[in-house]
């Protein structure tokens, strides 16, 4: 591991200040930044968008998409100021140290995870030299574990003992076992093989396994169990609950369920799984979409090739992610932007607002990964840090939330960024011309629309019709959303909040933050059960309150 | 009018300061208020919880739920004052007024929609004498269409032109035409009648209509076009979409569709609609799940019956949010909380987390109903507001959150207020003990254990395992997720937000923030459709640099 560090310190000539982990305050580039913030550019000057090629000028390129930032608050000093902060703090080094194996997930002088953090292994698969091989090398055994199941499966060859062929797939997981594949399934519809079918079961709450056992024929479920430990608890309970219903109807489970789990855990066991594929320490669940918590569920619904695709979106971007330079690097420019409107202008969320209905769930995923990587106080030396760190992510797609909270974008008293996705293509192409115009035109005009109208504002003479403008937004523009450029849009976003994570000077690869939730739950449930006997607890007397109004 | 106005006057004996619309900063509670707020009830202190009885005194009550608030940063003080300010700014006068018919959609001095607000009006069906006769007039005449026309699906008088029985709805609509139905929907699932379903399609992006075409079968489709003006884009253009499906596949969709619109719309026309529903000005879009653009859809999908249940829930809690003690008023506590934790202890969002998969879209209808209506600048008299209106609305079902977001809930560097809602007992109690307790009682004793841990946190030497606390909740907790219950938890949930937009003295009823994006979407639709000369303009501009990405 030391050897391939150090490559990478000399490749890039010096790393200065790496090892000392520097909150970004302390830059000389934020003194700069600090300043500049105190008069922002005014987006809602006649001619303010056009001026100085803005438009022309301000894009970031990838392979599969562009950035658009002309509606920012930004001008050039800006960015280049920005460009510095990156560098002051060696952000690009930090990353290429991730992706090639440094324990990062640690807090200093703390008991913490100590861990490597290598989902972008489980992709670089598309260069004869991976960065990191001994990752790449155990994602690749099991992919290769997976191409030779859906082949089986395709052939005839895996049958339920009943001799029937699986065309459903229930994934029970929760958290990114859960929102990773549901939101990537989701946004991947129209790429399923006909005739199959997933669905997903995450909630404790009883009802959401009868809502799902409701819709399937049990008898062709291949039931896909996915917990790195092989004891969550919620996960457990629904296998439970799914296996007892198979047996009832006469079904052997232990023929029909496989599982997503760690080498060795009480779940990585043939008599009660037709398959285990591995997931591995090093990749945490909300990174987990490119490993086989999301590949396994994928390839079942849209082939092991376009899976393939789906990874060499992501790795594509992850190559992309090691440019030091902002207008070549998606996710670095997307962070900084979020640490100029968040730390700098001081707004306390981000609305993500994909074009495209496909994206319906890509939000609740970001959501997760953002808030449980970024939602952190102390910084990775253990001290508490003294500016914000992670916003609150949310967003629904548009055109439908403009019919619901946009009129608090445009009109509210607080000023929430936000981050337009769009793509130049729907991804059926099933449209119609009403009214002299396609229904994806319509899509585009809208949303050009918003991000303008966010920006510019208007003025009126009505105080009621008046838009103060200065709202800032992105916009992450693609051709179309296939495989390929859904695992683009994904790793972007990972490596967007991993770089603000290095901003912030925080772990953001633990999650130490719902521990205390689980230790309390426990005690709950032994009071909710009887076997607690402490009646003056604060727990047993929320019961109390709660049983009394059945009174 | 003028004459009901004056009887609710003299029957509450005083309404000073009623017409003159004043903001709450100008009140003698907000100043005691703003002192209070200085030192707020410490949640972390030792025994905090349990003291003066709090647990048991905190609690506001419903006929139908409860509130608990033990775990909000107040004390006896607060709760006085917050009394007080309800009081002196006659929040539940000004309820009445509005459930009377007084016209408050309104901007005192400019020109605006001059509206009333009578949403309450279409559940006023159990009281011998409705507060507002006319409104609840219209209402029942349109439940008795919808009360004939269901039964003559059910008894098969009513069939396709090939004599196929409807067994599928599929609702056309946007906002609330969509959100709000399809919220209550998903929440009502285990009451839907067997062998009936219903799709939604909302987005103009063309994607969004192929997923529902790729599900159904066209042939046995009742099609709910659902616009109150008849002519919104996204409804009319999805519309022709379907109609032009279905005459591909030789049907007749003027024998299928239905519409919820406005009288004497374009759309209002028997000619290519089975049947016309109304709704009424007076309602808006965000407010109309207990108007027929809710009642259509839920009784095709759970029958005639259980939609009445579902408005009793509704009018039981407006005449609770008729009380002026905020003990027997949950709507008004938790907007008096809101405006606690929003305007006096500086948050500024709020996630509203249920832990029930049935109400995993409901959030998403309360992020419309709040932040379109509460999303605004200016108060009732065109003025510029100079304190904070309505905070972003967010939130997943628990336990899945806790999995997601919830590290930033518990360790972020912001202070997210939240609300929870909990029920007794899970809808469908198909239900299973496992490692002694059930799926039900996981799902209870984590709901309790997050109210908890997010109250007191927790001390540790390890500062990444240290929980700072004083993070407040409330929880809305009832006996089970029935129609009826659904019916008062959405009420609840409108009167609050009702309650909140007089606090903040502004207009919760009208939505001018969307009109600029209305605007220039028809702007840059001309230009993308190539109708537009300027070739300078942003938009082109726009376009310009985004098909420069195609090279």
């Amino acid at each position: 591991m030391q050897k391939k560090v150090l490559q990478v310190q000399i490749h890039n000539g010096g790393t200065s200040g790496l090892e000392k982990l520097i909150d970004m305050t302390t830059t000389s580039s934020w003194v700069k930044l600090k300043a500049l913030a105190e008069v922002p550019y005014d987006l809602t000057a006649e001619g303010a968008l056009g001026a100085g090629s803005r438009m022309e000028r301000y894009v970031s390129r990838s392979h599969l998409m562009k950035l658009f930032f002309a509606t920012q608050r930004i001008d050039d000093e800006v960015l280049t100021c920005l460009q510095e902060l990156a560098d002051e703090l060696v952000l690009v080094e930090q990353f290429k140290q991730m992706r090639r194996g440094k324990i990062i997930n640690r807090i200093e002088g703390y008991e913490s995870e100590n861990r490597q953090v290598l989902h972008t292994a489980c992709r670089d698969l598309f260069s004869s030299a991976p960065v990191e091989p001994v990752a790449t090398g155990q994602a690749k055994v099991e992919l290769e574990k997976l191409r030779v199941f859906l082949g089986e499966l395709e052939s005839g060859a895996l049958l339920n003992h009943r001799g029937k062929t699986f065309d459903t797939m229930i994934q029970i997981g929760i958290g990114g076992s859960d929102l990773v594949p549901r939101s990537i399934y989701e946004a991947l519809k129209p790429y399923g093989i006909t005739g199959r079918k997933v669905f997903f079961i995450s909630n404790v709450d009883p009802d959401d396994a009868a809502r799902v056992l409701a819709e399937v024929n049990l008898e062709t479920c291949l039931v896909n169990i996915v917990s790195k430990s092989g004891t969550t608890l919620e996960t457990l309970t629904n296998e439970r609950l799914i296996r007892s219903m198979m047996e009832e109807r006469g079904l052997n489970p232990d023929h029909q369920c496989i599982t997503v789990t760690g080498e060795g855990s009480p779940m990585d066991n043939p008599d009660e799984y037709l398959r285990s594929f591995y997931m591995f320490d090093n990749i945490g669940g909300r990174y987990s979409s490119t490993s086989m918590v999301g590949a396994v569920m994928l390839g079942f619904y849209i082939g092991f090739d376009r899976v393939m695709e789906f990874l060499k979106g992501a790795a594509i971007v992850d190559y992309e992610a090691e440019q030091t330079d902002i207008y070549e690097n998606i996710p670095l420019m997307l962070a900084l932007l979020g640490i100029w409107n968040h730390n700098l202008l001081g707004s306390s969320s981000l609305a993500i607002l994909p074009y495209s209905q496909a994206l319906h769930r890509f939000t609740a995923h970001l959501q997760q990964c953002d808030m449980e990587s970024n939602g952190k106080s102390i910084n990775r030396r253990g001290e508490r840090v003294e500016y914000k760190t992670g916003p609150v992510i949310w967003g629904e797609p548009g055109t439908n939330g403009q019919h619901a909270f946009y009129q608090l974008l445009h009109q509210g008293t607080e000023v929430i960024p936000a981050e337009f996705i769009g793509f130049s293509r729907s991804q059926t192409e099933v449209d119609k011309n009403v009214q002299g115009s396609t229904s994806q035109e319509k899509l585009l005009s809208n949303l050009f629309a918003q991000v303008v109208a966010l920006a510019t504002g208007q003025v009126s003479a009505n105080p009621n019709r008046k838009f103060e403008g200065n709202r800032p937004s992105s916009l992450l523009f693609a051709e179309q959303l296939t495989p390929e450029v859904m695992g683009a849009i994904l790793a972007a976003y990972e490596a967007k909040i991993v770089f603000q994570g290095f901003l912030w000077n925080i772990n953001s690869f633990d999650q130490e933050g719902v521990q205390l939730g689980k230790v309390l739950a426990a005690r709950f449930l032994k009071a909710i059960t009887g076997h607690s006997d402490d009646v003056n607890s604060v727990e047993n007397k929320f019961l109390q309150q709660l049983s009394d109004r059945q009174q």
